[in-house]
């Protein structure tokens, strides 16, 4: 397999082609953004964690039968996906009030949510990806009604089996944020990644975060965080 | 019947009680307001023609059998509608873009929009009303799903015939704002006001603004276009 052209390059990876045009090359970038950019910073360590934390993951909930565009780690900070058209949503799964979600609608940070909560928003940095609703969704054309249905099922699968997989690692999965793509077939994948970039974790026991807000809120450094969600996952089982 | 003690003062209402404890006496103020009330004018007159303008829009919907809270007009600025529990949302309807919905997804003010969009937004002045999803609206107890479907089934029947009442004097339903109330036997009715405060209308050929943007945006003196609304109500049909 070679590396072939840049193809799109993200805050936080890089894709490239490969010889076979349904196979990404994805570099994982050692950067960290927020506030949609405007926070940047290189934080030497992180594409390594996020790219096998993201590849644990998705090979977990493969076994749990959800399908994703995962196919192998290449080395520390690359693997190899296939190739699908992004879905232009991010599909965010509550199980906790937190962050952005507690600000709104003033529910305190940390209160459990009786049933998960889906929120869908529209991937568009100039826009500041505001949330939108399905009426929106077809009017964009985002994605059919039959796919808005599918996203839904398919992100509450995926809750489902990451809360049961942190929690056996003394981690609450408190909220996360995925992407989908459509294959040529139409069919759906589960895409992008799943790090603590794209999840609220909290320790169990501490109620410590165990992602992303650390950098957010200027808690401290991501590395040693990051690096003890992928211990654990990786000690998983043994 | 009777006057009785103020239950509660909105932006642009004052609700009495009467001697019948199913029946709610409206005084509608010379008050005008927006941002979240932190623009706020006294406008003489304005009372009195949403009063009379909500009043023949609502008799309008009724006989269209669209079931709403409205008895009758007891002055030039009061009138008498049934006792509901107002539902904390706001159901905004949209057939073009405009305001807050083009800033949001830019889309250009003035877009037609081949189908209505619905939009749902959490009615609380401190959170200022943000807008929920299904899964907000049951978290936060607001409505029932059967509810929901009803208010969005109704919403929509208010369009389709409020689009036919504005077209047939001349004027562009651009997009409104609804608010309904459960009665004791949990039946929905139509509630709030109908008005140049709570729709975009804009002249059919000039495409002038003949609403509260006015007001919002610095447009002049709304007094003489909310009249221009109630003359052209008035002389329909003649």
């Amino acid at each position: 397999m070679e590396k072939g052209k840049l193809l799109y390059e993200g805050k936080a990876k890089q894709l490239f082609e490969t010889d076979d045009p349904e196979i990404i090359w994805v570099e994982y970038l050692n950067q960290a953004t927020a506030l949609n950019g405007a926070k940047k910073d290189q934080i030497s360590g992180k594409g390594e964690l996020n790219n096998r934390i993201t590849g644990i993951i998705f090979d977990f909930l493969r076994k749990k039968g959800i399908k994703n565009h995962f196919i192998k780690h290449l080395s520390a900070n690359e693997q190899l996906i296939q190739s699908v058209e992004i879905i232009p949503l991010e599909v965010v799964v509550r199980n906790v009030a937190a962050g952005s979600f507690s600000k709104r609608l003033a529910v305190s940070e940390g209160t459990p949510l009786k049933a998960p909560i889906v929120e869908f928003y529209y991937k568009n940095d100039e826009l500041d990806d505001p949330m939108v609703n399905e009426d929106h969704i077809q009017f964009l054309k985002l994605a059919t009604t039959d796919e808005l249905i599918q996203l839904r099922q398919m992100a509450l699968a995926v809750d489902q089996a990451l809360v049961g997989l942190f929690d056996s690692i003394d981690i609450q999965l408190i909220d996360f944020k995925l992407e989908f793509g459509r294959r040529k077939d139409g069919s759906l994948l589960l895409a992008d990644e799943i790090s603590p970039d794209t999840c609220r974790l909290w320790d169990k026991k501490t109620k410590e975060h165990l992602d992303k807000d650390i950098y957010r809120r200027d808690l401290g450094d991501i590395v040693p965080v990051y690096q003890e969600v992928l211990n654990r996952l990786e000690k998983r089982g043994e």
